[in-house]
């Protein structure tokens, strides 16, 4: 059913590159960023060319590599403090997901004992680049098995209701999002394959319209059918009992459950606990951030103006609707209490939290 | 302090048209509408270019004045018929707002009354002028006591808080969705006039984003400080506190205070009445429709697909986001149930409903 779905990104061999998918350029043009340093990894994180909190994750972890590969410095001895430096640079591009810093820490961790061990240079490149591909494959074995994992509660809702569900998603927790699968669409192909989902309402989540550029075109692309809604229609369609569940993804996870995820995830949950529509998280182990108690300490990140003043229209540009000169409020993120949660799927199976 | 607004429409005398404010190229193009027809009118109702339940009605009694004048058919034996199908027609180009269809009908009770009495056509043409002059200026003079009578009720607001209001705002209940003032507006222009508002909140109101590209554009050319935001950050602002009190329009309004406002406007109550935020609607008395008895009976328009699959950039024009062919869900309307609603600001003083 997957079969065409382009990958989220892949190591060019050949050219030596780390080959992206121009995430700004859907669902119009599907097109590659060739990759090669970790300053074009970083400007396509900072810039949502690839975006998602796994996925980030993997693209900093070969932005390393790619720096370890060709941009360290000439003199060896300059190594080992241009690389921590570097580390931080990169993890720091993207504050609020914690997959980028994990993934950067974990290859800063094994380089670190590489040199320990006496390694040359050339073999902690190479290492660090085969590290990059493990972090790669594990996310998407991880994503497989967060939405095999989610099917026996998938099938007590369905038991209840006496039919398949009809699903709300918000942002892109896709595929896209990930190497593969996504992670609340992981949850939406294995219960659409399981004859669980009927169809899923798609939030187009202003203001990056991750969701009508980039969750329709996937989900449209797997077959699986879905209806484009804008953010404020949500509370009408529960209202009207169309929507049985709601499941999305989440950039940070506290140790009591709260997390961040993209803008417009509060409201929805405030408004799935009102009309008492099941409200479901699904994110990999490395989302969670246990040293947060709860989600007053997760810091958000304040994205350019210009994102809320225009729209991002086809060809990754954006084009002015607002007035230009208009103040601006433009939170990436917000904070769901765990309260409003009735679970987090993850690939280890379904986490409670309330 | 609100020299600076355009009129919404005005009759423009020595061309003998209605000249209406281009709502669509806003805010980036002030321009006007020269209307000679009745069909002319219709179609800026049916493409928003003139938009806002009492600016629709004031625009639909020029309408049927414009084809007493101008458009009646040659043999006068035909008027009467011909007359009664034109208002209907004009009255059904948006079922929604009970204003047009009020508008329409008071025009043509009048008209039926002067034939009664064996009036000319041409004593009658001018007498609908007439009577749409009389109609656009009520409007006016109800909209500024909307927000003058409000004062009282802010006044309470800001004893209790101890400093001047934060409000938020949807879609544009504007004094360009009115003659003039607005509704949700007036209350707004009136408060911040008094020191009892500080500043506005606006939503951007998806799809065809009224908030983005009148309310703060309206609010700017007021001077009364306002930040934009997506529809899917109310969540947040208000779990931080930052919002006060609620204030909106509204279409129609049932007999038991629930009622029909902008797609958007009922999840907003749903978070108001989560946050402990006041929420409140503000309609001439002309938008009730006590014919309804609850927001059951209130028919949703269905609008156009492209709305959602698009984003209404510069120049009134739309350009697609989404993938051209997905599946779209796009309610003109939501209804908003009277037990979540703090009041409704008329120009009679508030209506208690809860």
């Amino acid at each position: 059913m997957l079969e065409n779905l382009p990958a989220t990104m892949y190591w060019d061999a050949e050219e030596g590159c780390l080959q992206l998918l121009d995430q700004r350029k859907l669902p119009h043009e599907t097109s590659y960023l060739a990759c090669t340093t970790s300053e074009q990894v970083c400007d396509a994180i900072a810039t949502l060319g690839v975006r998602g909190a796994p996925a980030i994750g993997d693209a900093g972890a070969y932005a390393v590599a790619l720096w370890a590969l060709s941009e360290r410095p000439a003199d060896d001895e300059l190594f080992d403090a241009a690389f921590e430096q570097r580390c931080t640079q990169i993890a720091a591009v993207r504050p609020t997901a914690v997959n980028l810093s994990w993934a950067v820490e974990k290859c800063a961790q094994y380089a670190r004992e590489l040199r320990a061990g006496a390694a040359a240079l050339d073999e902690v490149a190479a290492s660090l680049l085969e590290l990059a591909h493990q972090i790669l494959a594990a996310d998407k074995a991880d994503c497989k098995r967060i939405g095999e994992l989610a099917l026996p509660e998938l099938e007590q809702l369905v038991a209840k209701l006496g039919r398949p569900l009809r699903v709300e998603t918000h942002c892109n927790a896709g595929s896209l999002a990930t190497g593969f699968y996504g992670t609340a669409t992981s949850v939406i192909y294995h219960g659409f394959a399981a004859g669980l989902i009927e169809k899923v309402w798609v939030d187009e989540t202003r203001p990056v319209d991750q969701g009508a550029r980039l969750t329709a075109w996937e989900l449209m692309q797997a077959g699986v059918p879905c209806t484009l809604i804008c953010d404020n229609m949500a509370g009408s369609l529960m209202k009207a009992g169309q929507v049985d569940m709601v499941v999305v993804g989440a950039d940070r996870i506290c140790a009591n459950g709260d997390f961040a995820n993209k803008i417009g995830t509060y409201p929805l949950a405030v408004l799935a606990s009102h009309h008492g529509v099941p409200f479901y998280t699904a994110a990999p182990e490395s989302t969670f951030d246990r040293s947060l108690e709860g989600g007053d300490a997760i810091v958000i990140e304040q994205r350019d103006p210009m994102e809320v003043r225009c729209a991002p229209v086809s060809g990754g540009n954006w084009q002015l609707i607002a007035p230009e000169d208009v103040d601006v409020y433009n939170p990436a993120f917000d904070v769901t209490p765990h309260e409003l949660v009735a679970g987090i799927f993850t690939e280890n199976g379904i986490v409670r939290v309330r």
